[in-house]
Formats: C-alpha cells, sequence, structure tokens
C-alpha cells in the first residue's frame, strides 16, 4: 500500500545554476500551500543526506530568493551516497551509503525526496528509486544538453551572460579592429557558444560537435578583413577542439605544475589566430560568471514551474520520475529517459544552418 | 509558371517590439549570402508600401543590428493599404491603394514581400496573398497572444523589463510596508502580467481573461499582513476589469479633457486599495518602456531565426505563410491560422495553477 | 569624561534609497573589526528606537547584502521621537518621546548612535545631540539635494534607473515619431530629471527649479519634426510646473476621490503637448522603481565610504557631526551644515549650461 | 592676432573607454548649436590625421549615440605623428610626419583641435600645441590614473562591469565553497580593482601598488574558513605582483610560443592558492569585456560634460589645455599637468584604509 505523504525532503546536486533557489521556493511553497506537507532541506547535496545535515524549510526561508542566484541549501560536485569517498588507513575508499541514507530518511520521517541536478545527480535518484524511495528528480545542467526536456533552467541566463559579454567586446573589437576571443562553458555539448554566438553577433563559433580547421577560421576573418571589417568576434565552447585534435583543458590542477594547462582552448586559439592573421587578438575566459547571477526571467518561470510540478509529481505518485518541458507543459517524465543520454548540438541542426545563413563561420 | 525571385521587400508594420532589427538583419544576410537576392527596405510600415518611400538594404545597413531595439525601417500603427484614409474636400475617405502598391512593387521589381506585424499585418499580408503577391509574414506581438505559434518575439523582452521593475519595487516594498502597484501592457491578453508576476515574486496578478473582485484582492493583502508580510506587489494588466465592470482605458486623448481618462487601471486599483487596507500604495505605470530597450538574447536567438527562415519559405515557395516556432523547429504555416484568432490566458492554464501554487492570488 | 563607547546603535529613516545596505554592513564590520564593539540595530527607523524594537547585529547578519536593495532594518516616513504621534481619547497628539529613547538606550548600554537618513532623520539627530546624546549622521536623499556633501548615496542608482528607462523609449519613440514622457522623482530640486535627461539624450528637461512655458516646450519639439526628427523624449520631475503654475500633485488619498489627483505632472505635460502638437504621446512613471533594485557601484563605493566614516566618527568624538564627501575625501561635518538647507539646481549651473549646449530645452 | 575658429577636427586615441562617443556627441552639437563652427572628424586616431582620412561630422553622425560603447571614430593605439612608423627598404624606421600633420589641417581648413586621449595621446596634443597648433585635450584612461583630474570617463563603466562579474562569481562561490579569483585590467594602477572589490564584497584584493605576500592571501581565506565562510572571492589586477616579485604578463605573442605566457596573473595566483589552501579554485579573466560596452548613467554625463568644456576652452582661447573635472566643476587645466605623472594607489588611501575596515586583505 502506498504510505502517504507527510514530509518530503528537497536537496540540489552538481554545479550550480542560476535557479536553483526559485525552484526551491516553489517547490516549499506548493508543498505547504497546496498539499500541507513539511518540507525539510538537506544541505550541500548528497553529502548532507549521508552525513544527516539538514533542517526544515519554511515559507519565510524562502521568501525573496526566486531571483537570487546560487542556492540557499548548498551543494558539491562530488559526492554520491552509492560511492561515498571515505579515507579509511589513509587510503581513499568508496562505500555504498545509499542504505544509511535510507536510515536517515525513515528516522526524519522524510516520505519523499525532490533531487534537483544533472546527469549525476539523477542517476543517483534513480538508484534510490530502484531502491523503493519514494524520489523525482528536477533535471539542472547549465549546459542544456539533457535530450529529456526542451529547455533546462540556467541555460538562458548563460547565454545571457555570455552575449553580454559579446555586446561588450564588440563595440571595443570595431573600435581597435582586433580579433575578440571569447571562451564560454561547454566542455561536450556547444549549446552555449551557439545560442551566445548567434544573438552576440558572432563571426566564427567553435563547438566540440563540430571539429574545426585553423586554416578555415583565419580564411574566414581574412575575408572579412578584406571586406572592411576589420574585427572578429570568436566565441569558443571549452571544449572545442580541431579536426584530429584534441580537447585543450584548461584546469587548475595543484599537484601538476605543467604550465601549459593554465592556458584553455581560449588561449590556444587566440595565439594560433594571432600568428596567423598578424592582427591583434584578446582573449577572455569567462569561467564561472556563466553560473552565477540572478536568473533571467525566462529561467525564473521555468524554474517556478519545475518545483511546483516536482510536488504534483510526488503527490501523484510519478515516483523515479523527474520533470520536463515538453512546450507548452511541464509533464512528468521516466528518469530513464534522462539518463545517460544527452543531446549534443546536430551540426544539421536548425540554429547552426541558421547561424551560417546570417554569415557564421563554424570552422569546417 | 513560377517567377523566379531575384529582389525581396522587407516592412515592418504595428508598434514596435524588441527584435525587428535581428529579424531584418537576418532577412538581409540570408537573402544575400544564401540566395545572392537583392533586397529592398520599405520605410514606415505600409506607409511606405503605398507611398513608395524604399532604399536598398546592403549588409552593411544591417551590421551591428541584432541588439537594437526599434526599427530601422520605421513602422507606422495604422495604415492599410486596402483602406488608406486619403483626406477628400476636407474630409476622411478610405481608399483601396493595393494595386497602387503592387504597380510600386513591379516597378520596383520587388518580386516578394516578407512582412513583419501584428495581426493587422497579417492581415494585410493574406489579402495581398490572394491577389497573388508572393508574401511572408513574420508574426509580431509584444503580448505574445498569437496562437499560432509557441512564443512570438519581444514578448521575453517586454516581460523582462516588467520583471526588472518589479524586482526594484520589492526592495522598496519590503523596507516600507507598503503596496505597491505595477500597471504592464495588456489590453486584451494577460501574458506580460502572469510571467512577469511569476518572475518578480508578485503577490496578485490582475489580468482581462480572469475578472477580478476587489474583496478578494483586498482579503489577500490583509491575510498576508496578518502573517506579518507587511507588504505586497500586485500586477496589473491594462486590460484588467473587475467583475462584471469594464476596461478603464488610460488613453491620451486631446480631445477629451475628461480627467478620468489620465489615470489608468494601475492607478484605479491603486486608490481603492488605500482605501479599503488603509496601507499605503505606490503605483508605476511602465507604459512604452515595455516595447523598447535591446531585446534578450531569447529574443534575438528567435528573431534570427524567423528571419532566416522568412527568406527561406519565400524561396521554397510558402507564399501566404508565416515563420512560426513549433518547438523545436520553426516552420511556416498558412497566415490563416494567425489571422483573427488570438491567444488568451485560460483560466486553467498550467501557468496560472503554477502561480496559485506559489500563492499568488487573481483575485477571483 | 567622555563615556567609553562599547556599544552602538544603528537605524534608517525616512524614504528607502539604494545603498542602505551597504552602510549598514560597512557599519557593523568597522565597529566589530576595527574597533571592537558590539552593534544594535534598530528596527523601522525611530518608529523602533521610541519602542524599543532592536536586536544585535554580528557580521553574518550583514554579510552578503553590499548589492541588496532596501534596508535590512527597515524604516519608516513618519516617526518623530520629539514629536511622536500616539491617539489619546481617539484624537491624534503630539508627544515627546526622546527621554523615553535615552532611557531605552540606557537600559540598553548603548553608548551612540549611527542615524542614517535625510533632512528630517538629521534633523532629529541634531536634536538628540543637543540633549548630549553621542550621535553621527549619514546623509540620506535619493535627490541628491544636500548641500553638504557632494553627493549623496541612492542617487547614482535613481539616474541608472530613470536612464534605463529612457533608452528604452528612445528606441520606441525612434521607431514610431511619437512624443515620449517620462516622469521621475523630484518634487523639490530636478537634479534626477537633469542628470537622467543628459545621459538619456532627452530632449526637454522640466524641472521644478526652473518653470516652464507650454509654448516653448511645444515649439522645440515642433522644430525638431521641422528637422526631421520626428520623435521628441520629455523628461519631467514630479514637481515641475508651468511659469506662474502651481504643482501638480500625483498622489494616492484614500479619503480624496477627486479624479485629476490621479494623473500626475506627466499625464498633465502629455496631454497638453498631444493637443498642441497633434503628435501621438505616450506617458511612463517610474514611480517608486527609482528607490529600488541593487545599488550602482558607484553607490556602494560611497555607502561602504560613509558607513566606515561614521563609525571613525564615533570613536574620534565626533558627536552631532554627519560625514559627508567633500571630493576626494569622506569628513565629518556639523550636523548643522545639512539641516535646513536644500541644494536646488542652479538655472546657471553647469550641468545646466552642458544640457542646453547639446540642444536640450527646459522650456523657458 | 589670433586667427578666428570656423572649423574643429576632432579625434580619439588610444585604447578604446566607454564615453568616447558621448564626448564626441557633445563636441559637435556644442560646436554647432553653440558656436556655429564646422567639425571633422578624423578616423582611427592619429592614423587618420597622418594619412588625411578624414570626414565632416554633422549632427546626425551622432545623433544616438550617447550611450553607445566604441568610437564612431575609430582608434589606434599605435601611431604617434611625431615618431611615425614606416617601412623603409624592409626596415621599420621612424619618421616625424607633424608637419606633414599641420599641413593636411591648414589645406582641410581645421583651426583647431580637439583630441581625446591618454597619456601618451595627450603628450602628443602638448607637442603640437607647442608647435603652435591650437589643441585641447580630453583625458581618457579607463584605469583612472590621471593625477589632473578627480576622475576619467570609462572608469566607472569598467568597475561595474567588474563588479557584475564579482556578484555573479559571488552566488557560484557561496554554494560550492571555492575560491573564485576574477582578473581585471590595472597594469600600474590598482583603481579598478580596489573599486570593484569594495564593491562586489570581495574578500582579498591584489594591486600592482601593494606587493602581496601569499602566505597572508592563504591565511586570510583559512582564516575565513575557520569562522564557516567556507568561499572566497579575490580581486586581481593584472600588474599585481608578489613581495619582491615580477609581473606576470599575460599576453598574446605570435612569435614566443612560451606557454607560460598564455596564463596571467590570475591563473597564476588561482594555481598557487588552490595548492596552498586545498580549496577549489576557480579564475574569470575579464579582459577586453570592461573596456566595451554602453556607458554608464555616471560615463555618459561626465563624458559629455567634458565634450562641451572642451569646445567652450578651444573657443576660450585655453590652447594647451585638457578639460580635467575638479568636483562640481568642470575646467581647462595646462596639459603639462597631466604629462608624465600618473595618480597611484596610495597604500595609505582613504578607500584602502576603508576597504580594509570592512575586512579585506591586501595580501600586504
Amino acid at each position: 500500500m502506498k504510505k502517504s505523504i507527510k514530509r518530503i525532503g528537497v536537496l540540489t546536486g552538481g554545479g550550480d545554476c542560476p535557479g536553483l533557489n526559485a525552484v526551491i521556493r516553489a517547490v516549499v511553497k506548493t508543498a505547504i500551500r497546496r498539499y500541507d506537507l513539511e518540507v525539510v532541506g538537506i544541505s550541500d547535496g548528497f553529502y548532507g543526506l549521508v552525513n544527516d545535515i539538514m533542517k526544515p524549510l519554511t515559507e519565510d526561508d524562502v521568501a525573496g530568493i526566486v531571483h537570487r542566484g546560487g542556492t540557499i541549501l548548498g551543494t558539491t560536485n562530488r559526492d554520491n551516497p552509492f560511492r561515498y569517498a571515505v579515507e579509511k588507513d589513509g587510503q581513499l575508499v568508496f562505500e555504498d551509503r545509499s542504505e544509511q541514507c535510507m536510515a536517515i530518511m525513515e528516522r526524519r520521517g522524510i516520505d519523499a525526496l525532490i533531487m534537483i541536478g544533472g546527469d549525476g545527480s539523477l542517476n543517483i535518484a534513480y538508484n534510490f528509486h530502484k531502491k523503493g524511495v519514494p524520489v523525482v528528480g528536477v533535471p539542472k545542467t547549465i549546459d542544456n544538453d539533457l535530450s529529456a526536456t526542451d529547455v533546462t533552467f540556467g541555460f538562458d541566463s548563460a547565454i545571457t551572460t555570455a552575449t553580454s559579454a559579446l555586446d561588450k567586446l564588440h563595440t571595443t573589437a570595431e573600435s581597435h579592429h582586433r580579433i575578440m576571443i571569447l571562451e564560454v562553458m561547454g566542455r561536450y555539448a556547444g549549446w552555449i557558444a551557439l545560442h551566445s554566438g548567434v544573438a552576440g553577433g558572432a563571426d566564427v563559433i567553435l563547438i566540440p560537435e563540430i571539429p574545426y580547421d585553423m586554416d578555415q577560421v583565419a580564411n574566414h576573418i581574412r575575408a572579412r578583413a578584406q571586406k572592411g571589417r576589420k574585427f572578429s568576434i570568436v566565441v569558443v565552447a571549452e571544449g572545442a577542439k580541431e579536426i584530429g585534435g584534441e580537447m585543450v583543458v584548461q584546469k587548475m590542477v595543484a599537484q601538476s605544475h605543467d604550465p601549459i594547462r593554465l592556458g584553455g582552448i581560449g588561449n590556444a586559439v587566440g595565439a594560433k589566430l594571432e600568428e596567423m592573421t598578424g592582427m591583434e587578438t584578446r582573449v577572455t575566459v569567462l569561467g564561472h560568471v556563466q553560473r552565477g547571477g540572478s536568473p533571467t526571467v525566462y529561467d525564473r518561470v521555468l524554474s517556478t514551474r519545475y518545483g511546483v510540478a516536482a510536488v504534483d509529481a510526488i503527490m501523484s505518485g510519478h515516483y523515479g520520475h523527474m520533470v520536463a518541458l515538453r512546450t507548452p507543459f511541464i509533464l512528468p517524465v521516466p528518469l530513464t529517459e534522462a539518463i545517460g543520454t544527452s543531446k549534443k548540438v546536430d551540426p544539421e541542426d536548425q540554429l547552426v544552418r541558421t547561424a551560417k545563413a546570417v554569415g557564421i563561420s563554424f570552422g569546417n
């Protein structure tokens, strides 16, 4: 017999994303007002679930946060209850702590869980579901690379930040006849580069899904110069790579002192282009600025809808589901649809075709 | 036999809207780059078509305008070639000037037309289509009340402006324990009020589709105050009306000296609420600020897609069609789908339900 | 002998203003870190002082608020401890509650007070000073009409909001050949209208200090139209008035049902201009949007400097002083310099001359 | 006898800066409206002067540009008429082309010049002045490091862009317990880092004028973590350096393949801090984004005032002067005051003291 739901827990996992607070707020308000539930906020993602760090969430706790970036619950990128890293005898070993989590839920009287997270977190959600925990997912990936939903929240905010940078680079590029490079997020999918490049009037967009030929890129820029356009704007996704090449990883790794790792693909492309074209080149690496800040209106509405729908899904028994935008509706879809697949940019995508029509080169 | 297309015209009709320039730019670039066409820009909407005010548009003319508000072509709200107002013997008479327009097109060598406009303009487009003019429409309404497309461009920009105002009112309302009223656009459809209200954390949303009861509104605000929330934010669409009441028209009419007409629904609701609740109330009337400014990233991408698709539609012979967003595609759909119907907010719409779930009252 | 300072109180009085939280944060951090003091936050301005509503403020309480609008302490416009409104036998009588406040301070162990407020609040601060209370003021007026300091905080934020509205009106005015009116704050001083008008490319600026002639305004707009500029932007301060005329008060007064009062000066000027020029005219009334929102960078820096300097002033015994910007320094100046005088726009001010040089009419 | 002024030239030199267009617009409008002059716009800075690339500027040319970034005239960083690089026999030689410039001015009938530029351009202006050319300077440096004026235009816009990035990093840092590094402009002066750091709630600010000790920086961050603040925000000026260390130059030099040069000081500090604290660290390099975009309201007003004052200075015979802000006035001051001196951050500056009071470490 299905247990009646009295108290639900909510956690945020993985990298942060504008709109998380709007989801949390909508979950709390809907649970309390529509269903008369209690809500428990779990701190720092799955770390808090394993370690029982949680506290009740009231309407007061979520007042005035719809427009705030970040997550009031905190989040971590690393912790997986099914494979939880513990130091033992000076060694890192991985243990399954999922039963421990379920015991904590039992003791806390948490009847169901809403897990807001990306591919990794939704996988964990699915594994809990398989063990019988009533769980509903809310998909979160700033990269918009989830095939199960039309759009993920946070994406519109990220491309807005990136486009705002492009707008600024435009004015200075025009005045100076320079090549301006903007490196944006996107290790495996180029959606951010593609959308912000189209919106920001870029001349070249380089994304992981369409390996580029450096000669093509340089030719495109030279051709522009010959037509009197003496500046060019290049948007590069982190994971962009040359035809036949590999990803240039920008990473801070303390134990590595390899200096090349300090400069990512943006710097690499910039140095190369300056060499090939003889034009002054400047590089901006936006980094985590793209994850921060107040969510756009689009993201606030979407996040609020997700939050309400997640509670509805719990109460209508859609366990093992996540909420998804299937325009114009938000619907519960099985978690299995979301896990393990990712939505890459198809080189024949209508938006790629659109970009090419307005003169943008993908270097291919 | 179908005439081959060498030169196309483009015009913008009706109220302006963020994204018009992005559409024009995409039309010009696609026509020239992809199809090697010439493009003629027609000034001030149908006025320019009737009066033959037009000039060639090159790629240079549309460089750097993707992010600019307004329309480089100009627009008017009033002129209809099929019912064109002319003064004759001191009297205003209406004449059919459509043949004149077609003769001008003939003389100018314009083989097809792209008409960017709202319900009125698309109607005119359809009438030209019926007379055999190769015409493609691009739907434009800031109110998002067009059923033939998932979203119209400009809408996201308008709700972003309205939400930004709500964010600002929030901080001052909180500090002062006041009722803050924001009057937004929407004479017949409440989409702007609904979206910005959800995104901006409003407490009350009043829209034309859901007539309100002033007592309900006041009760909601009083109930908030009793729970310690001493301020409330009310979003009112221009066309909102009381149950059984009529629209309060905010209009500047020189010939009318009726003072009440100077204050619209926002002021009316504000005065009433102050009287009923005894709380200080302040009113902001955003007006045309909502039509202006740089389009959001969402609108820039959508507008660019529409512009490219409109030229594709011309070249693929989709005359009498308009381009529409049917997520995730932009497709040509018959103009007849768009004309004469408008997409109102259904009181049972999922977003209305979402709004209620997070505690927003519609005064009903 | 001067008593040593162990604990200070801080309150915000009068209308709210972007930057208040930044001042509070700087006061708390400086008091705790630099001087090892305790800080007590007094709620809702002088109302909280009279009624003993206060609580300790720690560094945690002020973390992350430098960029937030409003005031975490709350504020009221009305309460004056020296003339405190009390209902007695159904009648409103005014009593001196200043001794009561001093007794509360004594009991709470509050050795000195920082009062952040406008002309009214600084007057109260001065009266407390005369009674021997160690008090330091921080000047706050969004209108920038305080002669004792070069700039007040909040002003830059207010003109930024107003200018942003002008930017948006510009694009829509251009497209439509209209007159756009923006009514901004400023009952007695026109600084907001003047600065935002210059920054926003206005064509006409109407301010209280320079009464206007409606014919001059209309002539200026007609002259523009004759030169091919078919739109005009008019910024009107709330308190602007015709030569020989009186202020048109925009006010929500429950007890008054006079409909004309619902429309302020913006609507009045708009109606008149439409009548005189025959051009379509649209009006935006920004209202309290100008007081809200995140403070600009300029205001955050200025507010932080004021907050630090206020504590320094307490600790250096500058009682009866307020902190003021005397570029490039923040200095304590006697409260008497600030009280009862206000900085109006001189019709010969360099910025008025600048505005005229770039073609702006003041209607005189 | 002083020649009467009929036609003036205007050029922009050096790196671009928000507000340049507002200055140009004010120059053109003032010259035409107030003094009935003609204005010639010189393209691409001194390059255009040497090579006679110029055209008349009308009011139409400068309409609607007050809010636009960049410069409609174009600019270069490199060309000096007194030491002009020319290729001769395959070798780069430097020639004095100043007489050539004067001949061009003579032939064009340009009676006086307004030169908008930084230290380098003002030096050139001064050299022309010494040769008898009637010249007035408008100071431009985004770094605000000019001692002759209270503030330079563009600075407020640059710190606004940098602070906006800090606001976004804040929300993501909080959610993740990370160190976030923001590298901002400032090779020789730390004003941008200092102002944006104070406004953006930074925890550490590293600037060229105050060499830092890496241990101090790490200690400050560890001390925060111990008090429960598990994230820290570090603002680093390009030219910041360790005590006893040298500047880490971020530069794109085609001929150099030294990989370390691809990563600037931000990356270097980030790698080191991650190593020392064991905390995850992320780096953003804003680069030229800081030079771009629409000027803030503050900068638009200041730029407009400079432009008007520059023409006034010409007409009042203040040759060899530049216009400067001496709050509250704009005044002409001798160019010699501006040349060769730069305003560095004094480690005892009131704003440094303010920053320290609110808990910011400079690593010293």
